[in-house]
């Protein structure tokens, strides 16, 4: 029988890595990305390269606008996206971002009937953003429990993070087994408009260390002018 | 020192409630609304109407259109309206919607750095949908203790549910005496575009009951047609 999920796709490294993970399960994916005025809007581009390159039934782009709210490097022009680690949770998180992106998961689950979301959070390799943390998912899958008319009629919906505890080596070896070409997605939180990093940003940085610490050439597209490339 | 809260506002009658609540305990209310293609849009208006009459420092619309997932009375118009009340959770029921608008909350709370955010949700006299119950609540709290940056650094948001165990006579008897007008308040799931209710809906239903039992005038706004007016 075949089993639907949604899978939450940014268009990024690890989400693709997690929906090659629900296809290589069986899973029919409904992904769902989120357009939420980012700056780095190259990444929805490469969401849908990615849904047609591992087959998705049905791949959807939820527009909201977070920019109304500010207050992150990701959605406010004002504040720069910075070149070198910071201590601390970096300006670059959004605030309830993942929080937001689960509840419409949740919401699009419950009318499909589905009763599994896919989202590639991670702890270990990652940026320090609170929403990435095993704990923040655990927390959301009990409250989820008790949200839905699902869940009261004794259909729960499963939150799965398969990569919350594995180094992005480990990420990038697994997508690389299977079949998935890391070129046609986006981590870079500036991507030009083709989708070119810059090599330098906080997401460019883990993606790049994880491609030499698992002994992989690394496919990404830099820009010309990107201080790694 | 004045204090901030994020208080979500449908243009209801608890909601308008809420307002009123955290208005006379002191807080600037920075106003959520949600325009989610909902069927009734004429709360929207009154929403508006709501925060003109209570004062609030912002008043802000996230536009999200939960029509694209569909599986619902209130956003899918081929599902209609009930007019007699059903066993279990009516088709009025929104997938997450709550979820949805309280991680909305959530954020623009942690960019406002606001640490109270208020919901008009009610467990007595409602609808039985499962996210306006207590233990839900709690079970967001709990997550969003573990979501945001502010929670990580010890400064944790608090989700305010006043009117969690109040019966819809005890509400809108304390709205009354805060000095709210429930005339500008629309409530009804299939108001027309001046915010006329038809009075037979779910939740005309328990609103009409509320002021009955209360002992006061019901100041709704009917439409010629309506079946109770």
């Amino acid at each position: 029988m075949s089993k639907k999920a949604v899978v939450l796709l940014s268009g990024g490294l690890d989400s693709a890595t997690v929906l090659a993970i629900a296809r290589s399960q069986g899973y029919e994916a409904y992904c769902l990305s989120l357009d939420y005025q980012q700056r780095h809007r190259a990444e929805l581009d490469a969401a849908e390269r990615v849904t047609q390159a591992l087959g998705a039934v049905m791949h959807r782009t939820v527009k909201l606008d977070l920019s109304i709210f500010g207050g992150s490097a990701l959605t406010d022009a004002s504040i720069a996206v910075p070149e070198a680690p910071a201590e601390g949770i970096p300006v670059t998180y959004v605030p309830a971002r993942n929080t937001i992106m689960l509840s419409l998961a949740l919401a699009w689950a419950e009318v499909l009937d589905a009763r599994d979301i896919f989202i590639g959070v991670n702890a270990l390799d990652y940026s320090g953003y609170p929403d990435c943390r095993g704990e923040y998912v655990r927390a959301f899958q009990a409250m989820a429990n008790l949200a839905t008319k699902s869940a009261v009629e004794g259909r729960t919906i499963s939150i799965h993070a398969p990569l919350i505890e594995m180094t992005k080596a480990q990420i990038v070896t697994q997508g690389t087994a299977l079949g998935l070409d890391y070129g046609i997605t986006v981590s870079c939180y500036q991507a030009d408009a083709q989708g070119h990093a810059c090599g330098v940003c906080d997401s460019c940085r883990l993606r790049r260390q994880g491609f030499i610490a698992a002994g992989l050439a690394d496919p990404t597209r830099y820009a010309s002018t990107a201080k790694t490339a």
